[in-house]
């Protein structure tokens, strides 16, 4: 019987493709197969990021959404499209690991934090040998293009999600010593509003695309909410600690 | 007059020295200066993870914490030390930067998440050109050798500190989707015991020195709280969201 392949989860950062690991770039470069995740029509940003350092008898393997953010007509919906994405994409890398091949899957920033690969990983690694490489994360990408600590000492720090209801958003960052909030998109104006109420505004710093190409760093009175990227950002760091 | 030097403040990743990223170890070994912390008598494990890619001509420079965990006297405060202590490793830095030397400050995880680089950031980066370097912290590396998905979709992270009073440990983890609780330590008891009395033990994941070579994962209720080391970490992952 051959052996089976290994499935490797690896974080290739925020954007940057210098904010590649020199682990992630070893095992991406030995990788027979290498997964991303892509929208329709999209190259996908973590591919982006690794491409360059593909062979060409690497086999590249696109894993394509069915849907991103547009809305789904009933009776089909989100979360079975997703599902059945994911089960139908686990499926494809589990013939691959049966088959000797070992599988990386490419993920932006980190894999088990809001990463795609959780879905894979929760479908395939109690069957299969499963090996994760960690990232750096948009959100400490974020922090550094913006040149501010984060968190102080025995401050405790929020990750929230834009897409929260405005009730619960408001009530988890005004509990916060500090905050990030991902997800923002078409969420940004309920963000702004809220941090508005909370008198937070003045604290908070926006970034979209933190570390790539064409990153941009916006006061948040001038961002436009229509035009707001899902990779965008914004962070509400703790107030300094006079050490 | 001399072109000014620029401060870096590199992260270097939770232990593993493969967990650099390829832009701090391009800017480490063209660094003229290397500074990092390290208790009294420690190399450091910043220093420990980048030691191999150093030159002999590059000038090292020590930041030795006057105080780390023992019990202060006093007059003295740990509060006064530390802050007598940043200030005079600025001070040292900024004659090496108004000299026209680039200073490395490499820091263990990332920077600006809890990193003592903040403490020198906030004193020189208004007077010098200072760039930042993200890099993987301990928090995701510890998710990656524990192998769990840390938060899904829209559920919302706590990141604590063990020091925090324990009703407030209780009622921040109470109210969080997912949590990671930092600075053990001394504190691992009183963790553990809000986690129990939660009826979050079952679902917390303890690990010691994530990624590093004397690493150790060990089940929740067998941790000697007499022996649980400053770098470990308490994980509660989301719960699986069923995509």
């Amino acid at each position: 019987m051959a052996q089976r392949g290994r499935l490797y989860g690896i974080g290739v950062g925020p954007g940057d493709p210098e904010l590649l690991t020199l682990k992630a770039l070893r095992l991406i470069k030995a990788a027979p197969v290498v997964a991303y995740f892509a929208a329709k029509g999209k190259k996908g940003n973590a591919f982006g990021i690794i491409e360059a350092h593909l062979s060409d008898v690497q086999q590249r393997l696109p894993l394509i959404y069915p849907v991103t953010t547009e809305a789904v007509e009933p009776p089909l919906s989100y979360e079975s499209l997703i599902a059945d994405f994911y089960d139908a994409s686990a499926i494809s890398i589990a013939e691959l690991l049966e088959a000797g091949r070992d599988v990386a899957v490419i993920c932006e920033g980190d894999p088990l934090f809001y990463g795609s690969y959780m879905y894979l990983h929760d479908r395939l690694a109690a069957r299969f040998d499963a090996e994760v490489v960690p990232g750096v994360c948009s959100m400490l990408g974020s922090t550094a293009v913006l040149g501010v600590p984060l968190v102080y000492r025995n401050q405790s720090l929020s990750v929230l999600s834009g897409v929260l209801p405005e009730d619960e958003l408001r009530r988890r960052l005004a509990d916060a010593d500090a905050a990030v909030v991902m997800k923002l998109g078409r969420n940004f104006d309920k963000v702004r509003r809220v941090l508005d109420e909370l008198g937070l505004a003045e604290r908070a710093l926006y970034v979209e695309r933190a570390t790539m190409a064409n990153q941009r760093i916006v006061p948040l009175t001038e961002v436009d909410p229509m035009a707001s990227p899902y990779f965008s950002l914004l962070v509400v760091p703790g107030e300094k600690w006079q050490a």
